[in-house]
């Protein structure tokens, strides 16, 4: 008989309460004979606030005996700034590989834009997950004082850069449209970007039967909001990648809606799913929270370990599920989570 | 008498086009006793075809010797990205110090916004201009080959970002609303990210009228689109400020509205006006580039020289033409730079 070996990293605020939600729906697509064994992880501002760790070795070692890991959302406002990004989130991407970011878009009927117009918006970003500004390879000198001097260095190798295109161009293959786009800022950042470009067009040759364009990063985020049904699939760096998923997100429903996949394709390492949005310590405990995000990564997670179908289930219920939703009448994070998972059942 | 020494580059593409009726424009603003000089040069893509120079020393020597500086747009597919950017106009901009790049945006009535419900917009970013990870401080290592290696440095001190930061508290602070928010990405790029954050609070004091916030960058594009009448006065770093300013540019009017001053507070240097739009070869040469965003990038320069009602009077005549514009009956470049000289001496 199969099984999945899941870990839960619930986190943060809201973290937990959406957390809930995805397994209670993970359980419910699964089919009767997978086993599906979890095992929870306390990391996040309580830990840190307990013991002062972020993410200890052991806890790192005991990860790596997963399948996959589903977290919630991480952070908190009595935590500095930075200490759970790097110390915990980033450090889980880079140490497990995480290479491609796989952030989906889809403005699904029925629900909210700040777009007029309604257009018709399906795309996937693949943000690269392991290089670019993201490595940390920064430092400052004389810290606080008139002379202060801050750098943060941006990192791309070939290896990086082209691992991630590829995945991108064979996400591409694989839909109706075969468009790919790789954003950067190849007129400015010149060096970096020169080598994305270059291995974007070399790589292309390999698929000829997927249109390419190229856009600069400040242009893409107007075409987001002026024309974003021109976008099929989107390559770009982790920086842009940040900025770009969270514009996304605004404009197809919400942080809400957003899911997202830390994929490392090799499956050396357990890949990682979460949705875009943070703890949202103002709605914790209050039942406000959607996780449909939550829920939307966990069809993520079904499709990465080879659940197709099941994946597919996932989506139809949330889309059936935002197709009723009546803005004058919300549920709670839990009534959510509940009609999500008999659909999935039924 | 009075004069004005104005340096003017044309450019390529729309460049020539829109500035000629920026000039228009400019002539008919000023008060009679004030004599404008100005001279051209020609510098852009036709000039490096022709002699392979990008901004040669003795056109920045020659180009100190005027009040202000307008330039129209600069950059031609026939040339290689980034040759025309690093090149002449991240070179003017560093040369001439022009550490505050001002963009301001306002939702004008009867103008296009992608955004549902047409919110209140009217704020301005100042974008840092002359650090960051526009300093051009990278690398490349075995080009080409699967080992290469490309970086980019963002490079920050206490000194390049305190100066912005106070120039944008001294605007926050002459704006009724006396709001200032902060963009960075602290949490990830923790070295630059602290610098500016903790310069943005430490000069905060002197500004106790100011209300502040913070938002990481990808929270700020949300809210540009969510909640754009949020935001007063935002200062932020030179990618992020390229970034955000495109996006602010498409939610208000498009980008055939958006002006940019590159400014030099101190006078030392002449300080470049321009539209944030490019050199649209596309459309060159047909008359239908739009010349209002060098038009209202002229209200900032003369805003900048002392003509604070001269300034007021071009960005009157704009809303208004702006107001009585027709989509179904679209006017040339030239129409619509007659007709604001025209309510402008009116
Ligand atoms: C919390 C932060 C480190 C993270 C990022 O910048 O990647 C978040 O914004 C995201 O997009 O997942
Ligand atoms: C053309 C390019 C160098 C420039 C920039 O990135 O600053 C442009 O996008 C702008 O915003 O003025």
């Amino acid at each position: 008989s199969r099984s999945i070996r899941l870990a839960v990293i619930p986190g943060d605020g809201i973290g937990q309460e959406v957390v809930a939600q995805g397994l209670k729906v993970l359980s419910a697509a699964l089919p009767q004979d997978v086993k599906l064994e979890t095992r929870s992880y306390d990391l996040g501002a309580r830990r840190w606030h307990a013991t002062g760790e972020t993410l200890p070795d052991a806890d790192l070692e005991s990860l790596k005996n997963h399948d996959a890991i589903l977290l919630g959302a991480i952070g908190d406002p009595s935590v500095p700034s930075g200490v759970l990004e790097r110390g915990l989130l980033l450090k889980l991407r880079f140490a497990f590989d995480h290479y491609v970011n796989l952030r989906p878009s889809k403005l699904f009927p029925n629900t909210a834009t700040p777009l007029a117009g309604r257009p018709d918006i399906d795309f996937v970003v693949v943000r690269e997950g392991t290089e670019g500004p993201y490595v940390g390879n920064g430092g400052t000198l004389r810290a606080g004082t008139p002379a202060e001097v801050a750098t943060e260095v941006s990192l791309n190798t070939a290896y990086g850069v082209e691992r991630v295109v590829r995945d991108a161009y064979e996400r591409a293959d694989a839909r109706p449209r075969k468009k790919l786009t790789l954003v950067h800022k190849n007129n400015v950042l010149v060096h970096a970007g020169h080598l994305w470009k270059n291995i974007f067009d070399r790589v292309g040759q390999e698929y000829p039967e997927v249109t390419t364009d190229y856009l600069h990063v400040d242009a893409a985020t107007i075409f987001f909001v002026t024309q974003p049904e021109r976008f099929d699939v989107i390559v770009t760096d982790n920086l842009f990648g940040d900025i770009l998923t969270d514009l996304a997100a605004a404009v197809t429903g919400g942080i809400g809606l957003a899911a997202s996949g830390n994929i490392n394709p090799s499956g050396a390492f357990p890949s990682m799913f979460e949705p875009v949005h943070g703890s949202a310590p103002d709605i914790a405990g209050t039942g406000k929270a959607d996780p449909t995000a939550t829920v939307l990564s966990v069809a993520l997670l079904l499709s990465h370990l080879g659940y197709a179908d099941e994946a597919a289930r996932v989506e139809a219920a949330v889309a059936a599920d935002l197709a009723e939703r009546d803005a004058a009448a919300p549920r709670t994070t839990d009534e959510i989570g509940d009609a999500l998972a008999a659909r999935v059942s039924g």
